[in-house]
Order: C-alpha cells, then sequence, then structure tokens
C-alpha cells in the first residue's frame, strides 16, 4: 500500500514531537507500507515569520513572502528525514520544487496545477520514504510559491492523487472528525466515517480538522481521507466517497460558528441592481458574505439582511456607509451565532429541518435567519443560545449512539 | 558602477540591524549605482539548525543538511527586500537557484562550477537591486547545495566575477584588515590596502575579515574586495592584486595563532615511505598539518616534528598511537603558538626574516619551528610569549606608522 501522510505544525512543533512522527512513520514503513509524508512548519515558525516581515512592511511583496514563508516547512523536512535515517530508515527530503509540484503564479495563495512524478517515483522505486515539504511549489518562471493557510493538506492531498495513494493520512492533534464540538457537547462522538461533502459543510462551518479547499480537492481526485491524531493511536475518521459509506445516517453532525455578525439594512429601494452594487462592493473588499434574505417588497421598499464574518464587520460597516442613498439605515448585530445540521441523508429524507426548527422553538431560541442546502440546515440565532442549541440538536438527532 | 555587497550574519542579527542594512543599500542606490547583495543568515541561526540536526544525528544526511541549512539565509533575503521595496527602492530576493549558482554535488561543501547570469542581469536591467540568498546553490541533477562555512562571502566574489562588477563590498562588524589583532596591540593600524597574497596569509593565520577561499576566488577573478563595517561609516580596506598597491610595504601585518598544538615523533625509522604513512593517515583523517619539520637523520632515525590545530590534538593521538612501531615515542605541546610576519615586500628584500629572529631573541624567546614562504616568517614559539611577541614585531617593522 501506499500512504501519505501529513503532519502538521502542532504533531511536529517540537524535537520531541517530530522524533515520535519519526518513530510512527518508521512503524508504518516497517509494516511494508510505501510511505510519502508532508508536512508543515513548526508550529509558530509560520506566525514568526509573518511578524518579522511586517516589522519592515504592512504590504510586504506576495513574492518575497513566499520566499520568506517556504523556509519552514524545509526546516520540518530536513529534520524529520535525519531523524528517520537515524533510525535506519532510507529516507529522502524533499523541497516543493524538488517533489514536482508545480502552480501558477499566484503568490502566497497558488494553486497546484500539476505534477511531475517521476522525481518520486524513483525514489520510491529505491524503497525510500520521501519527506516533502508541504505548502510549497515553483511557478513555470522558476519562482517560489505558498498555497496558503492549510496549504499543506493541501500538498498531501494533490500527491496522494498524482501518485494514486491508497490512503492520505492527515495527522493532528485532534483524533478525527465530531458529531460536534467535544468541549460543548461532551457527549460529542467521534465518526468512523464522512462523506467529502459533510466534510466541505463542517469545514467552513468550523471543524478545524481539515480546511475546505483540501476537501473539494480530495473530492475531485477521489482521494481517500483519513485524520487521525499523532499523539495516540486510535482510528481517526475516514473522508471519502458517500457510497463508501456503509449505513446511511439522517444527520452526522452540528456545527457552531460564532464568527457571525448580520447587517440589516432597512427600506432599500425596490429597484433593479441595488443588491448587486452592494454585494460587488462588499466582493472587492474580500469581505466573505454568507446568508442573504431579502423579503418581498411590499411599499417599494424591503429590508436586506445578510451575515459577514465578525472580523470584518468593521470593514464593512465603512462600505456600507458609502453607499447610504440606497436605503434608510443599517443595523449591526455582532451576538449572532450559526448553527448548522449536517447530513447526507437530509437529501433524501424530509422533516429534518422541521425537527430543527421545532427545538429551537421548544427551548424559546427565535431564528433570525435560515439558510439551507441539500445537507445542511444552518440557522441564524442569538451568540448566547448557540452552545444550548448544539446540545439540543445534539440530543434529538441522536448523535451520541 | 556596479557593486556586489555583502553581509554577514552579525550585520543582519536582528531586524533593526536588517533595517540599516537596507538604508545603506538604498543610499549606495541613490547614488546611481547598480547593486546586488548577498546575504548570510542572521547571526546564531545556522547553528540553531545545525543543534536541531544534532538532536536526531551525530551524522546526518549531508544531502539533508543542506536543505536545513539553506533556510536561513532565505529568510535574510526575503526580509531585506521587504524593508527595500517598504523604502521605494524596486528590489527582488533570489535564492541561489534563482541566481543561477550552479555547484558541484558535494554537498555542505560544495564547490561553485558557474553562474548563469541572465536572471540577474535581467533584474539589472529593469533597474532593480537584487538581495540573494547567500551560501547556497543547486547542483546538476536539482539538489539544494551550500558552500561551507564563509559560504556567503564566496557566493559574493563569485557574482562579482560573474557580473564583472566594479568592487566586492564585504561588510561586517570589523571596518577592515589590521596590522595585527587590536586587542593584542592597540597602536595596531588598519590597512587601506592588502594583496591577495597577503590577504591569504593572514586569512590563514586568523584574520577573520575574509575566509581564504574566497580571498583565493577573488584573486582568481580579479574581483577587487573592500572590507567594510556595517555598523559605521569608514573607507575599509582594498583587497586587490599587489600592483594596485600605490608603495611597496616591507611587511604588511602580524598574525597571531593560537590554535596551535605541536607533535614530535622521536627517533622515526629512517626508512622510505614513513612520512608519507603518517601524514597519509592523518589527511585521511582531515586533520591539517601545518607546519613540518624533519633534520637530516644521524645513526639512522630522525625526529619528525609538524604542528596541527589545538583542536585536533586528541584525533591526531589516537591515529599516532596506532602507528607507534614506527618509533620510540611521541611529544605533544598544546602550548604553543604560530606569530608569523607577512609582506609582499619581503620578495625583494633580505633581513625580513632575520629581524623577526633577533626580535625574539633579544625578548628571551625560544623559536621551537620556523617556516618560510616568500611573503611570510612563521614562527612556534611557547603560548605565554604569544601577544608580546606580536607587540614587538609590530613595533620593530613600524607599522603603526
Amino acid at each position: 500500500m501506499l500512504i501519505i501522510h501529513k503532519y502538521g505544525g502542532t504533531s511536529v512543533g517540537s524535537l520531541d514531537r517530530i522524533e515520535n512522527v519519526a518513530m510512527r512513520i518508521a512503524k508504518a514503513r516497517r509494516e511494508g507500507n510505501d510511505i510519502v509524508v508532508v508536512v508543515s512548519a513548526m508550529s509558530g515558525e509560520t506566525n514568526k515569520l509573518i511578524e518579522y516581515a511586517s516589522h519592515f512592511s504592512k504590504t510586504p511583496a506576495k513574492r518575497e513572502m513566499d520566499i520568506l514563508l517556504s523556509s519552514g516547512e524545509r526546516v520540518t523536512a530536513a529534520l524529520l528525514a535525519i531523524a528517520l535515517q537515524e533510525m535506519g530508515i532510507d529516507t529522502v527530503a524533499m523541497t516543493g520544487r524538488q517533489a514536482g509540484i508545480r502552480t501558477d503564479e499566484n503568490h502566497t495563495y497558488a494553486r497546484i496545477e500539476s505534477i511531475n512524478t517521476a522525481p518520486m517515483k524513483a525514489q520510491l522505486k529505491e524503497g525510500r520514504v520521501i519527506i516533502i515539504a508541504g505548502f510549497q511549489g515553483i511557478s513555470k518562471s522558476g519562482n517560489v510559491t505558498t498555497l496558503g493557510r492549510g496549504g499543506s493538506d493541501l500538498s498531501a492531498v494533490a500527491i496522494a492523487g498524482a501518485l494514486k495513494a491508497d490512503a492520505c493520512e492527515i495527522y493532528s492533534d485532534v483524533d478525527g472528525v465530531y458529531t460536534t464540538d467535544p468541549r460543548i457537547e461532551p457527549k460529542a462522538r467521534k465518526m468512523d466515517f464522512v462523506s467529502y461533502d459533510e466534510m466541505l459543510e463542517l469545514a467552513s462551518l468550523g471543524a478545524k480538522v481539515l480546511q475546505s479547499r483540501s476537501v473539494e480537492l480530495a473530492k475531485k481526485l477521489g482521494v481517500k481521507i483519513v485524520a487521525k491524531s499523532s499523539f495516540m493511536e486510535a482510528e481517526g475518521t475516514v473522508i471519502a466517497k458517500e457510497d463508501e459509506k456503509m449505513e446511511e445516517v439522517l444527520v452526522s453532525g452540528i456545527a457552531l460558528d460564532k464568527n457571525q455578525a448580520r447587517v440589516t439594512l432597512r427600506e432599500v429601494a425596490d429597484r433593479p441592481g441595488i443588491a448587486a452594487e452592494i454585494f460587488s462592493g462588499l466582493a472587492e473588499e474580500q469581505i466573505n458574505v454568507d446568508m442573504i434574505i431579502q423579503n418581498a417588497s411590499a411599499d417599494g421598499t424591503t429590508n436586506l439582511g445578510f451575515t459577514i464574518p465578525e472580523s470584518e464587520l468593521e470593514r464593512a460597516k465603512k462600505l456600507i456607509a458609502g453607499f447610504d442613498h440606497d436605503f434608510v439605515g443599517a443595523d449591526y448585530d455582532e451576538n449572532v451565532c450559526k448553527v448548522s445540521v449536517v447530513g447526507v441523508g437530509m437529501k433524501s429524507h424530509s422533516g429534518v429541518a422541521a425537527k430543527a426548527f421545532s427545538v429551537m422553538a421548544a427551548n424559546n431560541i427565535n431564528i433570525e435567519m435560515i439558510s439551507t442546502s441539500e445537507i445542511k440546515v444552518s440557522m441564524i440565532i442569538d451568540q448566547k443560545y448557540g452552545e444550548l442549541a448544539v446540545r439540543t440538536l445534539h440530543d434529538a438527532y441522536e448523535l451520541d449512539q
């Protein structure tokens, strides 16, 4: 079997932890597997380098940032290879360039365009374990590029796809994907399996195991991901195609996103193009709008409501102030949160949303906005009821069983 | 004018110092010069990475060490470029690979084979300052290589040669080359000029401004070096061809090397091949033998004396123990030092060595070994007289004037 391992910053956050990771890899190798490992920078390193750069400039050139930031993963890759060699495991370290990872020229947020697998295949044929510096690649013009936050996951998934690996094991300090945040609901259960689509919803809702970009790529390439902990021996959660799931589950998990703010524009003139103007303006400022609700117009005006990340509220306020000839006023509420019920089973079952609304009502929690997709029901509620909502929904869908 | 700047680890040892270096470069650029800058890792960084590696292995693979160690210079190059851009100077950072530096495959001590100057020339044509990560290159097979200690100086000199730069300014925390160590002789004088050959002797004798390898390369390529301080405005010392020197100076400087140990093999059998056997053995263990003295044989045996770096004495003792059937015993003396008088003027003037010996005699300092070259007289003496010898020689040759 060819297995890709990916170890995040916390898993390689100290020399002792790198040693621990080396022992895991050595064990997997001795069990007879071919292993390609993708590593992040030691935790704190990337932030340290970003801080260094910000000492000199608030808007450092992205090309130079990529030369700067790509160094952390190279250090981890070299150290881990040295540790494995000392354990008698034939190992080679590779930079993103050496691993054949070709990207576009979009510095600090590059997209992987292709992977030349020949160098990796040659090393695997020699029986070597390969340790690859994640998060980075090289562009056509020879520039060093990085893939953005969570980029090492992307590297790992892309490599797994290119090498047609049997699995891509993503190691972190969390031992899998839970039905909800265990700090909120102690009865939260680790799932054995979650589909790409469910994981996408959970990831975008704050489950920190994997970023959406990596899950999307895994779905596209058909890469089977296993989310595992590097600190314990446990099965982890498989993230794969829906039809690999053994039994149909109605609801997989409950997610809570507190980083939400609600904006309401009052009495917006009901003429074509206004919504486009407002949301284009927000998009240009790279403010991510999540839910949008507009009621039918009654008297030639309407209220337009939407949510954005709370961290982008101040920038949004400034921008909206410039539009104020189109509506009579704007209300802002940062004391809201988003609770979501996620599950592929919803596709074929009605009543999931209805049950969620009933649970809210039974607990006297007012639902301010609702948004649904094929496999998700999201509700905006008062922030103080967030944890209560998660626990009662977790209970109502019997997720602890 | 096209000027190469090179800044050592101390000169870029903190964010404030990088800012200071950026200001120097910006000034030189605004004076109308084309500038290519080569930087070392921030001081302490390379040693930190070596320590990290030694946590895992006493003999880490050199290929992986090169991936590890090359990261420090990349960080400095990126940060310095960002600082310059913020000052409004159009600047680009380049890794060793991007700067076209091709080396052999001799990891951790690679030799520069060629430099593809096209990428640098293209950037200079665009009017950009170039900041290059020193100490590193790329081999034909695409491996990252490093050039060994002092490698950034080598990068700078090689680039100066390839680009036919007008000068290669080497910045450090020392403001030039002195007639002797000012900590020993306060009257030591900074030289305006020193020839390649003199600098080679001084460098090999412990003058820390430049390593021999870089001076040799500068001599070969005809690169004019200027050794300067990055912490003050001062002229520095020009290191160039002898004939660029305005006036002939008899003696340029006095050097003291305390890292010396003397080995004497007593009553070595006087048959062919013994010296070869002993010194081949030492060479295989990479123990650098400096002076060698063998007297004519009297009674079929002879005493063989030589000096090695004191730090290699323990290894030498072990090795020599294995040879002990060829001589009756070995004496070791680590309480010796080497005092050298250096100057191109010696070539055409006799009496320089004689004066040195007289000075020693006048101070009752016993000379244990003597070695001379065209431009140097070296004497091994008791370590406790080292500083005294330096001061009296400095005085005798009137080097303070």
